[in-house]
């Protein structure tokens, strides 16, 4: 029997303790965002630190202006030395009568298919994902003594808040975490039975567009026809940002957008995502975006334009005839690619200009600035990954892009020159941030046994 | 001497006690949009019917559901009959602060430039411009031992929260208020020494349209892209409303739009009114109505299209990255001519439903829906007035068109039949509705020398 083999035996052997650490785990409010949870942030930080200690780690609280982050080292092996990162905080669980159970009460529950699932705030997200990977290293541990390679973990405990202070501290602490390559678990699976690996995190420009005309707001009897409306000017400009192939029409916003490589899109394509589907749940029907285009790129591969907000003028019940003054819309970009937010900010910002009259005014505010991430789709660590996926839920592994943006693994790449693996076993109805989250044992267990495999690869 | 010279002298022999019957009333705080004023508002009613029957008319308070209207009744004059219309009732004073001097506290100030004004709330709006009819009235019976013709008054308590009541009221008593000719002194002059007639009035179409797509808010990383934005559409539809040209393009907007007769457009280049002198004060340079028209035109005798209010998605101090399910918008067109407002309610939905995907909905709800007002140019009431005015201020009186609406005028044509001869005396500094109001002494005193002249033509 391969090492391997052994690992994947004693897993199987020792799931109903692996659970038992977990809900352990579960059972700490370690909800980061409120103030009134400090301490049980601290005490899951000390939790995740304990179980990094009884498998052989160096473990300690590193402190940040904000939670701790935990960080374990475990060296001496040979071959690459990764670095894996997730945290151990979660979402506020209000409101608190939408849950069958006390959420830091952890249960087993078994759905009328059959499955049985983990019931807790955090049971997937991300305390439940990142025990899988902690899981994998005891069962490693255990059977052969040591891991099969150097492992550095960031725990962190804000990314439920934004992990507003991680980014200083791995750019204070970028020598120390500048690895071979990060491993992510906080992303979703395909579906119940197919694996996905997560090459591509879509970018953000975030920009609050703020247009004035007269300087106050005027009757539209007295002004109306001779004064500029700026909710007239705001519709005519940013209805004006897509043509009717659904293609953003700013200069130059497809500069460093590539197509993907052809097996990967016959990948896509295979997958079949229908948009009754994808849209029927939320009461659609039709994609909005690019003609022409899957609607799984679209959403993932594709770069996009949205209006997230919009203000100005009487918006109460009934009528008031007013031109306003002052009107506002918050704007925003989704990047792929090779796409440079800065340059994409300013052409926002020029292809509103070009259109205002000279007398009206505008101002901008960024809310956000951040590339698109985008693993080769050559590297060694995906093609390993994907091969052991497979093997382990026996269905070809897909390469999906993920449509929202994970911040800190941004500056993985941009701040410490580091790929990340984003491997992950959540599901679509995971209830993830929602009353009763869930994560399926099934995906649990298996998720734990799909770390060890990607373990043993990347120390080939 | 003639009846009328007789009159005149009358009239300037008299402006003190004018002045003091007025200042009488304007003590009277009748604000009628707050219950708190109930009793004031009928007291000042019955100081309107008091005066009346000072001077011979059989006056009464007739009940509505709100404040009372005064009607007052001098019959038995051969001639036309004409209805006289203005308002006893007032805007609210705050805020208070800004007042330097308490409104209902009438006294007379001098102006830098030497003008002497009555400060008061109403001073203008309309206890000041309606006794300057009531007060021509007086000096009539005090000279020549009656009225010249026979003469209607229905003096409203409810004009400043809507006329809310005064509609059914016409409408209930039509046949006893369906004369020859309605009087209205609720407008403005072009300047200082420059009397105008008010000889159209802009109609309004107000819409609220709200348009849904997903039928939940969404996240913009997971269905950007996919999902349709209402903010997007709206936009994208309302700004589609004007060309580049500023006429609006929806199909027939400008049906039943007649070009002003010559003369009447030259005598409104004549007045030469600039950007500069209109736009200047609110912060704005140039015109934004249809290329080619007098900025004169584009505010009082052209229609137009406003979006007046306009909200969806997240409105807040910095980013959500939401995709809204709903946005919504308020529409409004000032029509003028013969446009149907009927139509064009209809021809504009028709034009938001023609851009709409289909998986999206759209609902409508309507907030105004008045036509224009246009008194013809040939009517012999219209010379009389301009000619009358002209003697009385030494200039040409302009014939203009007003930007907003005054809907019970609309019902004196469209329920009774009968035209409006709008003449007032207000000036743009007045600080109608705000702090600080005033009606020069001048305008008041002219005002019941032009009346008498008006009527005295009238009687002819």
């Amino acid at each position: 029997m391969s090492a391997l083999d052994a690992v994947l035996r004693r897993i199987d052997q020792d799931i109903d303790q692996c659970l038992e650490r977990l809900f352990a785990l579960l059972r700490i409010a370690s909800v980061s965002t409120d103030p009134a949870y400090k301490e049980q942030c601290r005490t899951a930080a000390e939790r995740v630190a304990a179980d990094l200690r009884s498998i052989g780690f160096e473990a300690s609280l590193r402190a940040t202006e904000g939670h701790p982050v935990v960080v374990g080292k475990s060296n001496g092996a040979s071959g690459p030395h990764v670095l894996f990162y997730g945290h151990y905080d979660v979402q506020p669980v209000d409101p608190l009568n939408l849950w069958k159970t006390p959420p830091f009460e952890p249960r087993i529950e078994t759905l009328p298919d059959g499955r049985k699932i983990i019931v807790a705030r955090g049971a997937c997200d991300d305390k439940g994902q990142a025990m899988t990977f902690i899981e994998a290293c005891r069962a490693y541990k255990a059977v052969t003594g040591k891991l099969p390679l150097n492992i550095t973990t960031m725990i962190e405990g804000e990314e439920e808040c934004g992990s507003q202070h991680l980014f200083k501290f791995v750019r204070d602490n970028a020598a120390e975490f500048k690895l071979d390559l990060a491993l992510v678990c906080d992303t979703a699976m395909w579906n119940q039975e197919t694996p996905a690996v997560t090459t591509s995190l879509r970018g953000l420009v975030y920009e609050e567009v703020t247009i004035t005309c007269a300087d106050r707001d005027l009757h539209s009897g007295l002004f109306g026809g001779a004064a500029q409306n700026p909710l007239r000017l705001l519709a005519k400009i940013l209805g004006a940002m897509w043509g009717d192939d659904g293609r953003v029409v700013i200069p130059g916003f497809y500069d460093g957008v590539k197509e993907l490589p052809a097996d990967i899109k016959a990948d896509l394509a295979a997958l079949n995502l229908t948009p009754e589907e994808f849209l029927g749940p939320i009461g659609l029907k039709q994609p909005a975006g690019e003609k022409g285009r899957l609607l799984l790129e679209q959403i993932t591969t594709r770069p996009t334009a949205e209006i997230n907000g919009m203000v100005g003028g009487y918006t109460g019940e009934g009528a008031k005839t007013v031109i306003p003054g002052q009107a506002s819309a918050k704007v925003s970009f989704r990047l792929v690619g090779e796409q440079e937010p800065e340059k994409i900010r300013d052409n926002f910002r020029a292809f509103v200009r070009a259109r205002l009259p000279a007398d009206c005014k505008v101002e901008f505010a960024n809310f956000g600035l951040a590339p698109a991430l985008q693993l080769s789709f050559d590297n060694p660590a995906l093609t390993k990954a994907r091969t052991v996926l497979a093997q382990e839920w026996g269905r070809k592994a897909v390469a999906v892009g993920a449509g929202g943006s994970i911040p800190i693994v941004a500056d993985f790449k941009h701040v410490l020159g580091m790929d990340s693996l984003l491997v992950g076993f959540a599901l679509d109805d995971d209830r993830v941030h929602s009353p009763n989250e869930k994560f399926d044992l099934k995906c649990f267990h298996k998720g734990i046994r799909s770390w060890a495999r990607i373990l043993d690869a990347l120390a080939q």
